[in-house]
Order: structure tokens, then sequence, then C-alpha cells
């Protein structure tokens, strides 16, 4: 490719995607290092739940230290928070319930112009914590729809929990 | 206090006082900011098992960055390698199982030397995670007694799952 159509492609090709990404959750990354960001609480949902063929697992939940001053004041979360949910699978050995290999990883992301559609967050599945594999295509179907009842609580199922 | 007597006694205080901490797990300190620190792992330890009476509870294990590499590798843990468990109530919830208010804190502190006898590890367990709430007496019997059989690994049950 000639520098001078490097110049014309590479800025079309770049608009092209972004005008795709505000459209979507193509543009939700995997996040970094979540398991050092603060540990906001654990949930796991077992057999029993009617919740357990989409969301059945040992849910650890963290958000980012942009987000973590909201989550414990309970006001409405600035943008760049992010919600990371560690979803690992888990067994039960003699009366415990024990972590087992992850199963995925969910994000939520703060974008209150970019993501107005859907409560300001943007959001995705990663299948087995690989950047590579989101399974999410429509995220107002497959994601928000289940927050919306959380509205005054900015769409967030999480609470602090000292 | 005059500057000479200063001199004096403030080291014999301190030797004193270090030679207290030898003995028990009484220098063992509450830490901070433990749920910013590297997420281990979660256990639930429900009714149906026999540690429930004394460890049943939500368990949420924390370690610090001193310690993080060494619990990914599998090596020895480095001292000031701490290990802290957020202890915390939980309740069923149409087949879900819900993180409650805190219970505790278990604090163990890797110090080779002063905690040589009960394998390089200070415990101690903070009642409602309150620092002025130590329950700990008898550090060996109370926790190095369960830990011994894990020697091979440190003397650390937690592991690391990806």
């Amino acid at each position: 490719m000639s520098s001078l159509t490097t110049r014309i492609v590479v800025p079309s090709l770049l608009l092209a995607l972004s005008a795709l990404a505000a459209q979507g959750a193509d543009d939700v990354k995997m996040p970094v290092g979540y398991r050092n960001w603060f540990h906001v609480n654990t949930m796991i949902v077992d057999k029993a739940s009617p919740l357990f063929e989409g969301l059945g697992g040992m849910h650890n939940v963290h958000v980012n230290s942009t987000g973590e001053a909201a989550l414990k004041k309970g006001g409405s979360y600035p943008d760049k928070t992010v919600f990371v949910t560690d979803l690992h699978d888990f067994s039960i050995s003699d009366g415990s319930y024990v972590e087992g290999p992850l199963k995925g990883v969910a994000v939520m992301v703060k974008d209150q112009k970019k993501y107005g559609s859907t409560g300001g967050w943007g959001f995705q599945f990663f299948a087995g914590g690989d950047a590579k594999k989101p399974v999410i295509t429509d995220p107002a179907k497959q994601c928000f729809e289940c927050h919306q009842p959380q509205k005054d609580k900015g769409y967030v199922y999480s609470t602090y929990i000292p």
C-alpha cells in the first residue's frame, strides 16, 4: 500500500469502524487487571434458580476505581465506570461451593452519550474470558432488558456490602 | 521526658513489645484496602459442610501484591505476603446464594522468622472486621493445626484459578 493510499484508506476505515461500533457492543473491550479492582460481591446462581440456564455459575463482581465511590455512595455512575463479572463454574464438595474454571467475563462500561439508548451502559460478554470471543450481538435485548427494572439504581444490580 | 531518658526508655520499650509480639497473634494487624487486592477465589461453606459451625459463610479470599506472583507460580510465599478472607453471611434467594453482612476478617501474614513455629505464618481473625476485636489467642491450635496438611503448598489452601 502506498503512503498516499494509506493516508486515504486508513482514516476512512477508522470512520467506518467507529460508526459500526456505535451501533452495537463491538467496541466494548475486554478489560485487563480486573481481579485487582474493588471486589463488589459474589453470588452463586445454582441449579434451582430460574436464571441458571443463562447465568448459572459463580459471579465475582468487580468495579474499577472510576466507579468505586459511586457504588459506595449510591449515586449515579460517572462515564468510564466499568463493572466486570468474572463468571466461574463451581462444584459442590462436602457441603461447600467451590470455585471452578472461568466460563466468561461480562462487562458493563458507562458512556452516557455513546450508549444513550441502553441506559448509558455498553454491554459485552467474552466467552472463556477471551478478548476475541465477544458473544453479545444485540445488547438492548440480550443485556439491557434485564437491567431496565434497576433504573433508579443506575441500571446496576450490585449494591455495596461493607 | 528528657532526651537522655528517651534514648534509654524507648528502645527498651520497643524490645519489650517485640518480645511480646513473638509470643502470639497480638501483632497481626487488621489490613486495610484488601478488597482492592487480587481476588484469589470465593468459597461458600454451607450448612451441609462439617466445617459450617466454625467456618460457615461466604469466603472471599484476597492476596496482597507481595504474594500475588507466588500464588500464580505456585512457589513459596515471600515475607510480608498477606492473605485475607473477607467472611460474609449469605442467604439463599430463589436458588441463588447471595452475599450478606460481614462476619469477620481472617488474616495470614508471612514472616518466616517471627512465626517460625507456625509455618512462617501469623494468624488472626477480627470479629466483624473490627481491628479492636481480634479473637485468636492460640494461633497454633486455632489456625495452624488445620493448615499443617498443606505444608507442600506453603500451608495455603487457596490455589490460583485463572
